[in-house]
Order: structure tokens, then C-alpha cells, then sequence
């Protein structure tokens, strides 16, 4: 993901931003899809896309309890290798610069990605879904149903 | 939010918990809603509910650049009242006994809350919003324009 990382022109990067440590976030688990490098990542995940896999760590497989009675999950996942000091950024579909926060951008100051996911199935520990564009490997931070409206 | 964290009959605490540790966040900014007390909170966001204020943090005011093109936001906290050990709950609506990943509970491992709101107006560092259900100095972890469907 370094490609995601390097500074453009007329970026702005905050200066003397302190470590984070307001609060901490648990990994439950870890991500399988089938892209293993930024650039082949799906802009944004496909409900017919590839199966991908939510594998949880021990003990959360008993917190899936119910799950299987939802078509629409939403998924929480960390981006790990996201820079978080950018306040200005370059937009990649047309190269204005625009605030962090109004991008969807994975680089923030909080890398936290959602995706909504179709629910395909549950095999023990690992919830299988489809429509994520995350990279292998990324760790999952939460599951939940869709937002109903 | 101490009704929150009670353990109701049946519900399961995940034991030996390691301290949560693997990522950090920083807190960009509070809310400041309406709602001082659990009970109050409606249970989830109204589109024409009170005006709420997303209060930024110093650098990221910068960061808001471009947001007042979207009308609608999603905005992201961190519920920090919250238990986080939670296995199997009880569901309010019926009682009956749920994992934490089939339900939008705000106890969960990752307490990270999540809403829709409608922008109303940018103040300097302060984002105006409706759309909110959370306790009146939140933290608040992102924000960002809705996903487009």
C-alpha cells in the first residue's frame, strides 16, 4: 500500500499530531479475500464479488449466535497500512484537493473501513460473505447487521 | 449507562480477555447531544431529530475542506461506556438470547457506533448534524460522506 502512502502535491499533512491512545481496539479476527496488493483491491466491494472469509479468533465464534438470520452484515475492519495525518487530500477520480473527511478515503485519521456484505454462510469460526474490497490479511475489528432504515 | 453494562440471565462474558491492544485510536473531536443520560437516547438516529454538534479537535478543522458538498454523513464514536466482553446477549425488543455479532448493541468488543446524519451546517470547527442517538460527550472517532449505493 505504499502507493497510498506517498504525499502528493499540494497534499497537507498535520504536524506534531500526538500517538494515538484515546482508546484501543481488540483484532477478533482476520480477513481472507483474494487480493493480496492495494492496486488490485475493488474500488468498492461488489455484492456479487468473490467469497471472502471473516475468520474469528477464539472466543468470539459463540458471539455469532443468531447471525445466520441476517442476508445484509455490515463489516468493521482496520486499515492497517494507512498512513492518518493527512488533513488535505488529492481525490483520485478527478485529482481536486479535499478534506480527509469529506473522502472516503482509507487514509484518515482513524484507518476504520466498513463494508456492506452479503452472508453466504457459517462454517464454525468463519463467517463467509461477498461484496468486501479489503486486502488480505486485514484485521477484523466487528460484524454486525445492516443498519435498518 | 450502567443499566447498559449489567448482566442480564443467560448472557455470556467472554473470560481471560487479553487487554485490547492491537490498534489505537485517536479521539478527533466530541459530540455534544442533546441526551445526558442512557434512558434518553433514542434507540437509534431521527433524520429530523434535534441538532447535534460534531466539535473537532485541533488540527482537524482543516480536514472538513469539501464537506459541505455532501448532504448526508456518517459519522463514527466510540461508546465509552460500554462493556466489552459480551458473548451472548439478551435482546431488548424480546429477550431472547443473541451473539453480540447478530445485534447493533453498542456492547461489543470494538464499542464503535455508527450513524447517518444529515449535515446542516459547517462553524468553523464544529459540523452541525441531525441524525444522532448517542450520550452527550461522545467521542468522536470519523466522519466521512454517506456510501454511495
Amino acid at each position: 500500500m505504499s502507493d497510498m502512502n506517498e504525499i502528493r502535491e499540494g497534499e497537507v499533512v498535520a504536524e506534531g499530531l500526538p500517538e494515538p491512545g484515546d482508546a484501543a481496539l481488540v483484532f477478533i479476527g482476520r480477513i481472507r479475500t483474494p487480493w493480496t496488493d492495494r492496486s488490485a483491491c475493488p474500488r468498492q466491494g461488489d455484492p456479487d464479488g468473490p467469497i471472502c472469509r471473516l475468520e474469528l479468533a477464539p472466543p468470539w465464534e459463540r458471539a455469532l449466535v443468531g447471525l445466520d438470520a441476517h442476508e445484509t452484515l455490515e463489516v468493521f475492519y482496520w486499515l492497517h497500512r494507512s498512513r492518518r495525518d493527512l488533513l488535505v487530500q488529492r481525490r483520485k477520480k478527478d485529482g481536486l484537493l479535499r478534506g480527509t473527511f469529506s473522502l472516503r478515503s482509507p487514509v484518515r485519521p482513524n484507518p476504520i473501513g466498513t463494508s456492506i456484505a452479503r452472508l453466504v454462510g457459517i462454517e464454525g469460526s468463519v463467517v463467509l460473505v461477498r461484496g468486501l474490497d479489503c486486502l488480505d490479511g486485514t484485521p477484523l475489528i466487528d460484524l454486525k447487521p445492516e443498519r435498518r432504515r
